[in-house]
């Protein structure tokens, strides 16, 4: 998180180090009181729908997904970042290996949650001692009068700077939020007692971070980093207080791994928030199951395969990306805590007043962050959310509202309804084995009065054709052949007349049973069955149609 | 044609200048030859397997497909640097124009041949003439004593360079041969006498392009013009002959549209070649249907799809694409030039010997320089085609045998086998309006004691499971519905089970009746059906199996 902070490009002057480290300190402390009110997960969604009603939930869910995706993306850029601080010469390839990364934590979600997280305990441990013994080394050399040598003169500050460093410090700061949200969000998956277990876990991680971004906006404003696209705030501390040591390289990589945790929490978040939107309906269904992993597959292919889109389009830098994600994770804070201000309010709970006013500090602060950052960066990407957020709530409003038709019409259920034989049409281009199977199988859903095989005569030069009647009255003589002339080589409509034809004489359900060439691999699909998927795809909305493909295995 | 040599970087030495005209005219009057030999169309392929054999032919049709393909790719790029060399400012977007101009080709041409003719007719005239204009101006500048100023001095020639101008040229002057390859193909296409008009239009063509080809030729040299990517030689002839007037614009423009009819006879000749070799079975059956304007569809957006592909690769380069481009050609005018000296060895016909000795002539000529080309320009590209050639060759062998082996197992026409009535699976989720027209359609195809609906529970917390077994009786008391527990939250492997047992009591074939909800509109099939597909795709390859959606029309 701290070194997304540093590639925002974090003002390094002390009062805005601690700014947001208090920021960070009232999202946290807010953050316990929703995870002890909601012990069964307590994401922006969850906690806004209850108090603020549907649409504050919608629109809490909408930027939560946005905030999952480009938390995904950024993350992973600036931990591709913090390898070609040490590794310049991978630049050129930054986009191939940001895409390379996502892929390879599709995989790793698709195989499990827990597997995932087991991955990712070793880097963690080495990340957190590493930066702090870069740290205390840093105060080694101080103390024995051997400081690192200055980097940079620090640019004079004037108003106007100051200001946009603010914004892009909280812009950066925001970013272990996502980290708050999901604890929040998956309380449940915490060892019993679950609720405080999670607090716990969030008090220890704020700790260390606020420890450690403090160290390290000290040790840069002392060594005048001035964080780029190259080399973040970390990457220069490195190389100025060890420069080419293990310790720098450890710290590097263990950076660009926890990056990767950071864009890991997205693909346990944004599955898990999919699943829980999907049960109620606000999101399409098929994200509710699990695979066999246990994992939300759909939600994990889906989550992978944008942000992998992102990044392209961003062309793998993390600041282009910085303000895209921002906004979301404001709006969504703003909500959350909103909405934990009304819990209070309906509570009977001792100290609610005392709570209340902690979520109302929380919901005020961020509330005017996010309004700040949503104007002062529109034009650099916060226009897209402000696009993208009112649409996808909308799109969940619109996807809950399909369901409770469909779920109304599904609901009315008539009696079992007992018609005559079916009619059956069966298409032939010529009399073969698969035709053959296509009409023992019509013999065995209905008579043979009521089967009539059409061919339509496409080919005027085709001399099969003229032999045909005559084969099909020796193969089959009580099925009907019956041959239909096409000028313009067209192959469907001729058959849906025929279709038709069987309507208007009261057949309210049509068969159309299709002869369907299976060959032995799979790539031989290609050279057979176009026209049987020309009929399907024709067929596919004609009312009083079914259409049943019967396949012939072809064995070589 | 012209200007694909002018970027190709032919040397304006006059010598080597008239040895590509020679080239040209042993060319066409080779293939003059052949049209009169062969009045139904004498592609390549068609003079190459009929003299030499099945290998020959399909030897040449894979060169002549790749060849067709990277027509297409040379002339848009080249026709787009024709406009590039007076707005340098679109040179950026160059890779973007091209595609554009391919997929212009290809609505063009979907919309029918009679048509996309048309088109260009205005452009070629438009060309011809102001291009004899800028010819005859300069000749008249020359005349009155005002010469253009020179450009460039002409370099210092030296071995090395000319051998590898030489090649430069040919591999330029052949593209002219695409057009002489596609006039062959299309005979049938002129208006009666077919033969004659067709010759008499490669005679005029090839005239027209030696006499311009040489006058450019002579003016390139005098004004030292050297062709670059920015600017071909006919743009800096414009330039030095009439600077910025509006002859030279009507030049360039022209230029581009004339390339992009260079680029059309690809989309005239690939799917034309497609669907001769679909009907002698070595191409898949797709390309022999012409669509409802009479165009070979799929041949026309698979050879634009994979231009386009080829452009981006490339990166829209007309000299990275040549050594592909000039090798396909050689091959393929080699083996027809080859296949007509066979044709009057077996030939009874007047003056034959004379006939031989030019086709004779022809396929040292082409063969030589096919194997130089394909030796120099090897690394360059060209091993690309002999990768590819021989590939696309074994494809068409291995096509043709599947096909063959198809239509010998399709033979087999067993007698009509009347089975018992069919055996009904109906997977089902729920009692729903859906599952009652599935069960409905199902009693229609069979009687109910063949009928099993099969519910997997898969959620141990969903309340209608209870419910179930009981609504499901009073509903229909007749059809049997079996309750499947799956541990492993899988819907699909449960339902195979009951399929197999079914198999095991003696059913040959099963019919896998599964409830198919359609909405309204075609963007909510993303909320519907995911298990239903599933399903369709498991089963797919499980022999035995009949699957049948039974669709259920929601009306909002």
């Amino acid at each position: 998180m701290l070194l997304l902070a540093g590639t925002a490009g974090v003002a390094f002057d002390i009062p805005i180090a601690v700014a947001i480290t208090l920021l960070l300190a009232i999202v946290v402390i807010s953050y316990r009181q929703t995870i002890h009110a909601y012990p069964n997960g307590g994401g922006s969604f969850t906690v806004a729908s209850r108090n603020l009603g549907r649409t504050a939930g919608l629109i809490a869910a909408g930027s939560l997904m946005v905030d999952y995706l480009t938390t995904v993306a950024v993350s992973v850029t600036a931990g591709v970042a913090a390898l070609i601080a040490f590794a310049p010469a991978i630049n050129p390839y930054r986009v191939v290996i940001d895409v390379v990364a996502i892929v390879a934590l599709i995989i790793i979600n698709l195989r499990g949650v827990r597997e995932a997280g087991a991955a990712f305990i070793l880097p963690t441990y080495v990340f957190v001692i590493s930066l702090a013994g870069l740290v205390l080394y840093a105060a080694f050399r101080v103390a024995t009068g051997n400081p690192p040598h200055q980097l940079h003169t620090i640019p004079a500050a004037s108003e106007g700077v100051s200001l946009f460093l603010v914004l892009r410090a909280f812009a950066g700061g925001c970013t272990a939020m996502t980290g708050v949200e999901a604890i929040a969000n998956g309380v449940p998956a915490f060892e019993p007692p679950e609720s405080r277990n999670a607090a716990r876990t969030l008090t220890v991680l704020a700790c260390l971070l606020g420890a450690l971004f403090l160290g390290v906006a000290l040790l840069g404003r002392s060594i005048g980093a001035v964080p780029n696209d190259q080399a973040n705030v970390i990457a220069q501390i490195g190389q100025a207080v060890a420069p080419n040591s293990p310790l720098f390289y450890i710290v590097q990589i263990s950076s660009a791994a926890i990056l990767l945790l950071a864009a890991n929490t997205s693909f346990n978040g944004f599955p898990r928030l999919a699943a829980v939107m999907s049960r109620d309906d606000y999101f399409p269904h098929q994200f509710t199951h699990r695979g066999l992993k246990l994992a939300y597959s759909n939600g994990i292919l889906i989550i992978g395969g944008l942000a992998i889109v992102l990044v392209i389009v961003f062309g793998g830098t993390t600041h282009a990306l910085i303000p895209l994600y921002a906004v979301g994770v404001f709006i969504c804070f703003t909500l959350s805590q909103t909405g934990m201000v009304v819990h209070w309010l309906h509570s009977k709970e001792r100290r609610r007043h005392m709570k209340l006013a902690v979520n109302a500090a929380g919901a005020v602060t961020t509330g005017v962050v996010a309004v700040i950052v949503a104007s002062t960066k529109f034009l650099e990407g916060a226009w897209i959310v402000l696009v993208l957020v009112p649409l996808l709530s909308f799109s969940f409003w619109a996807i809950h509202r399909h369901y409770a038709h469909a779920r109304r019409q599904l609901a009315v259920v008539p009696k079992p309804h007992r018609v005559g034989k079916q009619r059956v049409i069966v298409p032939v281009n010529d009399l073969n084995a698969a035709t053959a199977a296509a009409v023992d199988y019509a013999l065995s859903i209905t008579t043979a009065d009521r089967i009539t095989a059409v061919h339509v005569k496409v080919d005027t030069d085709d001399k099969r054709d003229a032999t045909l009647p005559e084969r099909w009255k020796a193969w089959a003589p009580d099925v009907e052949l019956r041959l239909v002339t096409s000028p313009y080589r067209e192959l469907i409509s001729p058959v849906i007349e025929v279709i038709d034809a069987c309507h208007r004489e009261g057949d309210a359900t049509v068969t159309v049973v299709l002869p369907d060439i299976l060959p032995k691999a799979w790539y031989q699909v290609l050279l057979h069955n176009q026209s049987e998927l020309a009929f399907k795809l024709a067929l596919l909305h004609h009312p009083g149609v079914v259409v049943t493909s019967v396949p012939f295995q072809l064995r070589e």
